[in-house]
């Protein structure tokens, strides 16, 4: 490598760690049909540990109806062995976007290789082929759907957090004739909270404009059937555009967009992050599609999950935690510090075998740093109890008591 | 749908059929252990056919070591959970960065969802860190890397494909100190010709650049261990970052670069697309663990793939087709024309069950549409002789004949 070069690398490296901000990645084995059990790797010895910060939310990820039939999807190919243009289109594929399309109400869904890259390459490419569109973005979206924004190279503006209001206010200001696109979330991972979705979408009838939600942290777990907040509500078919994932409660990988057959038709045809990748493997595809038709007709993985939401919300604020809030089943535990946060994660780990990641800038702003705890099914009482001790344990023997008695800036 | 996006989405599609870019996928069902046979859902009823055109270059994706290696892995969990800094860095994925790393004696690896996210990300993230830099990229390179240089908003320059001595005058043209960044391909997917790795490199360090190579129709298939070009040429340690597959060769899924660990460390800690995506599933780093170290110890696949791929081209060439030059094993046959391109690969499928993918602008130039042909180790003798039949059948019956007379744009 030139000297030079390696010498940028080094100071980009150096940067993060004085401002505390270089990640250790927790090595974590996962153990079969016994989440949220798992194996840490980082120790002297392997060490057994309860994982209190997993995306796979309904425990999908080691359920058995899952795992059987991505083993028996194998038999279709290891791989797809091509793009979806070019020998990739198996019929696993099919059948998983009819299935999608099937469970959101819509006519069509397209499959990408992750929600990130479902968000990036669908935003970007109807973005650029709606010419004069103005782009109208929460100020809390995620990495990917700002990505896919910029990218695009659009004209945008942002509005507050699920404010209604303010995008109305920012609506008004744009002539009526203007191609309009809004773009937005339905659960926030990081705080929590739950978009006001029939206010956006009124407003968004009103001034004739295109809406986006991805619904990533929703599908599988809210809806009778596991269609997102939008299901709940019953207006999925009011939203143009609902993007999801198959990596969090449908507990495997993949993302996908579900819409009107002209939307996704364009998305397929212009989008490049989908048109020149490897398809995913029929294995996945047979998995995501027995975890979909699963949640869509048994209701115990949703409801033993918010019942051990709202006990684990309950002890901790009887503990003396701030919980930022929210009507989800993600709990972010303010700590306001990042070495604080680094700090208490890691005496949970080493001491209690308790894993939560700490949350610090640039995932949230300065100030705001947390513990993010996503309680599931699998997590019983006593785990719960446990945690909640182990916890105020760490507080007290890090002389961090502050952080149960000061008013968190995002509370 | 608001009627104005309608509209523009149906506009859309129809300028794609009138200019005969509407790509329609064919429906592939693959069959266990039998690769290239497979099955073909588009006609009236499912139709056994051969897949000629596969990305699944050695049959690794149908092979009983990556596939019960990857059953096994399925007991880690379907999915990952989480990326790889919240509870997804999973034992398995680890490993397989090991293993990569010496694959290609570097010291590091980094395992993304694709190759596609593997350039994307990485291209993007090391130029928007390195101030100033001077981007040279090979006319040829893929989508997946001309959309990252893009997306850093770089200052950049194509020189001619795999011309040496063009990069050379536009480096000389540059100030001394600048730093600069080279970034091509070793294979070429749609030409089939191998980039003369030894000139670029050492034009590159004369000049005191990076190097950026994608190695993606190279991994698995050249070295003595499937390390690529830059292995076969025993240069790879002369590359500053090599970024390939799992997805073709390897018969599995996802992408990676293998670099120094300044260069590994700084892409995982600032590439938005490698830090806010959830990580790929323990079974997927597990086959494709499996396939790298079944191919690094037997030549057998590669072997057998070089010999079919002689015998295809000598063949081919017999009877009258014209091949693109290249020395790799993708074998592109020149026809110059959209339409036809389409109507030969339509007749091959209906009439012949032989499955080659018409490729066509915009992913080759106009004039230069072709069928790209990848035989593998799994193509008997046979098969090969079945395809020329079939071929020459269909260019007689569709009154083609001049496809074989005429010297083709690209030839």
């Amino acid at each position: 490598m030139p000297r030079w070069a390696d010498q940028i690398f080094s100071d980009k490296i150096d940067a993060l760690f004085k401002e505390h901000r270089y990640r250790q990645f927790a090595e974590i084995e996962r153990l079969e049909k016994q989440h949220p059990h798992a194996i840490w790797h980082g120790g002297d010895t392997p060490q057994p540990i309860i994982n209190w910060c997993s995306n796979d939310y309904l425990g999908m990820g080691q359920s058995t109806i899952v795992s059987a039939a991505m083993a028996a999807g194998i038999s279709e190919g290891a791989g797809a062995g091509g793009t979806r243009n070019i020998s990739g289109n198996s019929h696993a594929l099919m059948e998983l976007e009819s299935e999608l399309a099937n469970l959101h109400g819509k006519q069509r869904a397209l499959v990408f290789s992750s929600g990130y890259v479902a968000n990036e390459a669908s935003l970007s490419t109807l973005i650029k082929l709606i010419d004069g569109v103005k782009v109208f973005s929460d100020a809390s979206n995620h990495a990917s759907m700002i990505s896919g924004i910029r990218h695009s190279k659009a004209d945008k503006v942002i509005f507050k957090h699920n404010d209604a209001r303010d995008l109305e206010r920012l609506l008004a200001a744009e002539p009526a004739d203007r191609p309009k696109l809004i773009v937005f979330e339905s659960v926030y991972s990081m705080e929590g909270d739950i978009a006001p979705l029939a206010e956006l979408v009124a407003v968004a009838e009103k001034y004739d404009a295109l809406t986006y939600c991805d619904e990533v942290h929703a599908v599988g777990l809210y809806g009778d059937q596991g269609g997102g907040i939008s299901q709940a509500l019953g207006i999925a078919d009011r939203i143009d555009i609902i993007q999801g994932t198959l990596g969090k409660a449908f507990g495997v990988m993949g993302g996908y967009i579900t819409a009107s057959d002209p939307i996704c038709d364009v998305i397929r045809s212009y989008a490049s992050g989908f048109i020149f990748t490897t398809a995913l493997p029929p294995a996945i595809a047979r998995g995501a599609l027995a975890s979909i038709r699963h949640l869509r007709q048994s209701q115990n993985e949703r409801q033993g999950q918010q019942r051990q939401t709202r006990r684990l919300k309950t002890k901790l604020t009887a503990a003396g935690f701030h919980i930022h809030p929210g009507n989800s089943h993600i709990v972010p535990v303010m700590i306001g510090d990042a070495s604080l946060c680094r700090a208490i994660s890691d005496r949970l780990l080493q001491q209690h075998g308790m894993y939560i990641q700490p949350i610090n800038y640039p995932t949230v702003a300065k100030g705001t740093e947390r513990l993010r705890l996503t309680p599931g099914p699998y997590h019983t009482d006593v785990m719960i109890d446990s945690l909640v001790a182990g916890l105020s344990e760490t507080v007290t023997s890090l002389d961090a008591e502050h952080i149960l008695a000061v008013r968190h800036r995002a509370c």
